[in-house]
């Protein structure tokens, strides 16, 4: 299933577009136009009962805190600040209030951060299940956007926050998503290329480097790593909804001295190198050969 | 089921919203600030394999666009203009050439109404089953958005198209959201509320009622059936996809003279009248008694 959804993955992006969609599938987030100075940001996740939370033993409240904050750290990865959520909910074997705590987590998830739920839909499966889908919206103005694209050799490569472990540690669903930290990247140039690490560190810096066209060299000694985590868990967990960022090369000095001590730390852990999608340590082995770089769910 | 989802269907309009919202869960879709002279329309809705579309039998590409025209209707019923879409799909038990085909059918309708696929996201689902869900996304003129709730007494009350014999006769598939209609009614000012039957005649009416805090009198001999449709099935099969509307009163001549030959039918089934939420029939017996007025998915 997982190689079939991987090849439909890619059906997305050759979607046909037009003139109003200024970054379209293959980001964390759309980019559209709206008036003024601003673009609107659009994204949609789903959660899926027993693949993204157990459907007998997570509270439902947070399963429905996992959903809205999965897309707000979408978000997050363009720099932008979120506005709207919009919810479905397609469940069997559930009863009324299961739901209930499920919608209200999500939209209690959703206030933290001022966004609400401003519409929704609710409908019986067939089958035993339950899946959750929301869709996002935020806005970020024009010229802060910040795509996976964007990077260049002679960039350094930064993480928020540490890695691995996030499903034994509860992480999961306990993380927070890094709005504050996207913005203030955004607002003050220090990344041109940005995603939210959700598929294992490897995979998604695979990502980036393959949508920036350059190779990365990442050292795994410097990769924070969460209580609990081994090396191997720090790289391709999963599930860990941190940010992964290239700072523009001579920009690290300003970066470090500005960064607000109220926001989650940060670490360089590589740099960018020239390449096409390439990760090597610093001795230069490739890091993705003959190891899994993370999960998709 | 129906009866619990009815129950959470009351708790979205309850969710907090904020000032950035115009208007919340409870119409067709919200109303969103945005710059400029226009909102942002949005809405969510799904179809459900053996709820919505026959999983073993209905073409994937028709399924597709049959989610894509259920939130195109839902843009229509505000007098909007559509603008985007994001898809989400979970599903198991079909192969990527089936998964493919849905995607290409939702996304080629949107195409058709100038709306791209901006977005999206493909998950496995434990058991068997398939739930697509789409985000639509909008814009309508501020002064030109046309709600539920207002419809006055002394309007008088009106259809699109016609009703009913909607599944078999494959009208739930084939059926064209009404969006010139709904603009064509927003821009010119002939209705001052409006939605989209998507449930049954009756049970649709009987919202539009009760958000306006009016009372209807409708004629069910004046209902234009589709071919096949029993009156009582006009009434309340669902899977219309048509407009209702209030024109307001003194309108209906200027409606009708100007009213494009391009468009659709529309015609006139009945008033509004004082009242909360009724509806009767030209000789006072209310309709909705003893009575299947509709079917909620």
């Amino acid at each position: 299933m997982i190689d079939e959804l991987q090849i439909l993955r890619e059906l997305l992006p050759g979607l046909p577009q037009n003139d109003s969609v200024v970054l379209g599938p293959g980001d964390d987030c759309a980019a559209l136009e709206i008036p003024g100075g601003r673009l609107l940001l659009a994204a949609v996740d789903q959660v899926i009962g027993d693949v993204h939370f157990f459907a007998d033993s997570t509270p439902p409240a947070a399963a429905g805190a996992k959903l809205m904050k999965r897309n707000l750290s979408d978000i997050a990865a363009m720099g932008g600040e979120p506005r709207w959520a919009l919810l479905s909910l397609a469940v069997k074997g559930r009863p009324a209030a299961w739901i209930g705590e499920f919608c209200r987590g999500a939209a209690e998830a959703g206030q933290r951060y001022g966004v609400p739920v401003v519409g929704g839909d609710l409908a019986g499966l067939r089958e035993q299940g339950i899946v959750g889908s929301l869709s996002i919206l935020g806005e970020v103005p024009r010229g802060e956007i910040v795509r996976r694209s964007g990077a260049r050799p002679g960039d350094t490569l930064w993480v928020t926050g540490c890695f691995g472990n996030s499903l034994a540690s509860g992480t999961h669903l306990s993380f927070e998503p890094r709005l504050a930290e996207g913005r203030f990247l955004a607002a003050n140039g220090y990344a041109d290329a940005m995603l939210d690490v959700s598929d294992g560190l490897l995979l998604d810096a695979g990502r980036l480097a393959a949508a920036s066209g350059v190779g990365l060299e990442l050292d795994p000694d410097l990769v924070p790593r969460r209580e609990g985590a081994t090396l191997e868990g720090a790289l391709s967990d999963g599930e860990d909804y941190e940010l992964l960022f290239a700072v523009p090369g001579g920009r690290e000095a300003k970066l470090v001295e500005h960064w607000p001590v109220t926001l989650a730390p940060i670490v360089r852990i590589g740099r960018v190198v020239a390449g096409s999608g390439e990760i090597s340590d610093p001795a230069g082995e490739t890091l993705t050969k003959g190891r899994k770089t993370g999960y998709e769910h």
